[in-house]
């Protein structure tokens, strides 16, 4: 076995949809990958089942052993106890409301330590030391998505709060607004967020607003409207998609502009499904609606696009044995 | 000269109103105290001048030169440059749109080395290190006043981000909503700020909207509605007064509630002229709005009202010499 400080670790990002896994080296290159979808029915230990084999198809492409690597991260969603290595109120994954101790049965299954950060955290972190925020000491994460989650580095370090800081989609930027996912009113996700604007989009359409949106969808054989659905949506200048896009970049905007005025960031970068689809233009966008809100308007924090896509997870759940 | 360790410190508060000086001891004792009217007119010599004359006496109250302190801290609206000891754009303060080298303004006139840091800052590090935060390492000062001010601590230590970090007051709650004296929209200040209400309130009496708020302000001989005119109002269950203030503290509970989203703080501390008045039961309402807005809400942080009272700005600012 190599010394643990020249050993590769793995990263496993466990998405709703898909489960993204990366054999990563010290120095941050990545020497094999895979990928599965995350199963939608059974518990948690059927999800834990296809990131494990996940893990061992990456290490295959890289030919190592699962049990030579230095560590294995994993980016999670649900509620993360970095100490326990427990994960519980994972809504967006089968079965999984209560809690299961994930590090452990995975540590079991691979044979090398594990460890588990939130999803959004280690994907910020990953952005700060790989990415977009290598230049930065303190930045702020929003990963506009499904659901859209932050991340912040403060001081060249993760700031977890008591285990829960990050929830930038759950700032409130319009009291008594829209309803979220999360059960709440105003929230930005209830504007921004994925989930949010289709749900709005399929009322819309149910009441007889023209789109193309669900038409594309239907093509494309999705269930969902996924990111380049919206994309293609927009590039046909659809006029429903348009309108939400503006909502959500209105509200991302504002809410943005409120962490940055509570914690006066070096620099934000924008990454998640959507945010890295829409790309460069979309976070301009962004940053003028951010912009108008900045108490200290004439020093504004950078703005950038996540550079490390559909990796960036995954890579910084394997950052997660750096610390 | 006592050597620096044991050596008392003096502090300035300097507020639109009032300048707020004391003499305290390392362990946290104050030992003299001064209070003059900032002035209305002239320029930031003028301002200097007062605050020297508030410290002077201030020390001679505590029967010590004050080039004997070992340090003077100042608290000041504006901007303030930790480092150079500048203070610019104090839009309450006379004449003071540019800049002004006050740190060494003071210290010329003083004797003693000066520093300067941001009001609400070092009252926050007040509460948390002298004050009503002292159990927690991570906490949100919440300044309801003429306008709403925040500090942050976390890991124990002031965060400052570049400078200007704690705008809690210019937090987005309802994007296009009401205008903030800030010039912009929808910010926490615009609904909750002493400022922004008594424009409401003005408007509202001018349009006929019945209200005992201005009899009591003039009964008093004061021109403006000071916190303890909205006080004697709300007791009076003036309708107009019950209607501002009911919509300041949901302003101030999903501003709040989005910043602890953000950063999962252990303690908000509500200070401020108004917040302080108030007291107890209106903490206790905001944390109410708060927890509607939380997103893990089954571990709210604690809400305490500020302990330090008038003191609390010229205290921390003694503690700028602690560091």
């Amino acid at each position: 076995m190599p010394p643990a400080d020249t050993a590769p670790r793995g990263g496993i990002d466990l998405g709703g949809t898909k489960v993204q896994a990366a054999i990563v080296t010290p120095n941050g290159e990545v020497i094999g990958d895979a990928r599965r979808a995350t199963p939608t029915s059974g518990g948690p230990e059927d999800v834990a089942r296809e990131m494990a084999a996940a893990l061992a198809e990456a290490a295959d492409a890289a030919a190592v052993k699962t049990d030579s690597l230095a560590g294995i991260g994993v980016g999670s969603p649900g509620e993360v106890d970095e100490a326990t290595g427990e994960v519980s109120g994972a809504r967006n994954l089968p079965g999984w409301d209560g809690s299961f101790a994930l590090s452990a049965w995975l540590s079991d299954a691979l044979g090398a330590p594990v460890r588990i950060g939130n999803d959004v955290d280690v994907a910020t972190n990953a952005e700060f030391k790989l990415g977009a925020g290598r230049p930065y000491r303190s930045l702020l994460g929003v990963f506009w998505g499904t659901g859209v989650g932050g991340g912040v580095i403060l001081d060249g370090e993760r700031w977890l709060g008591r285990g829960a800081a990050g929830e930038i989609g759950h700032m409130v930027v319009v009291i008594g607004g829209a309803h979220c996912p999360c059960g709440r009113r105003g929230c930005m996700e209830a504007y921004a967020g994925r989930a949010a604007m289709e749900a709005k989009a399929r009322r819309e359409d149910a009441d007889g607003v023209k789109t193309d949106l669900f038409k594309i969808m239907k093509k494309r054989g999705h269930d969902r409207l996924t990111s380049s659905i919206w994309e293609r949506a927009l590039n046909q200048s659809d006029a429903l998609a348009t309108r939400l896009i503006d909502r959500a970049v209105k509200a991302l905007g504002a809410g943005i502009a409120s962490a940055v005025n509570l914690l006066d960031v070096e620099a934000v970068i924008i990454g998640g499904g959507i945010g890295v689809r829409l790309g460069e233009p979309y976070a301009e966008r962004i940053e003028k609606r951010m912009h108008k809100h900045l108490f200290v308007d004439e020093r504004p924090p950078a703005v950038h696009v996540a550079e490390l896509g559909d990796f960036g997870g995954a890579m910084g759940a394997s950052l997660l044995f750096d610390d």
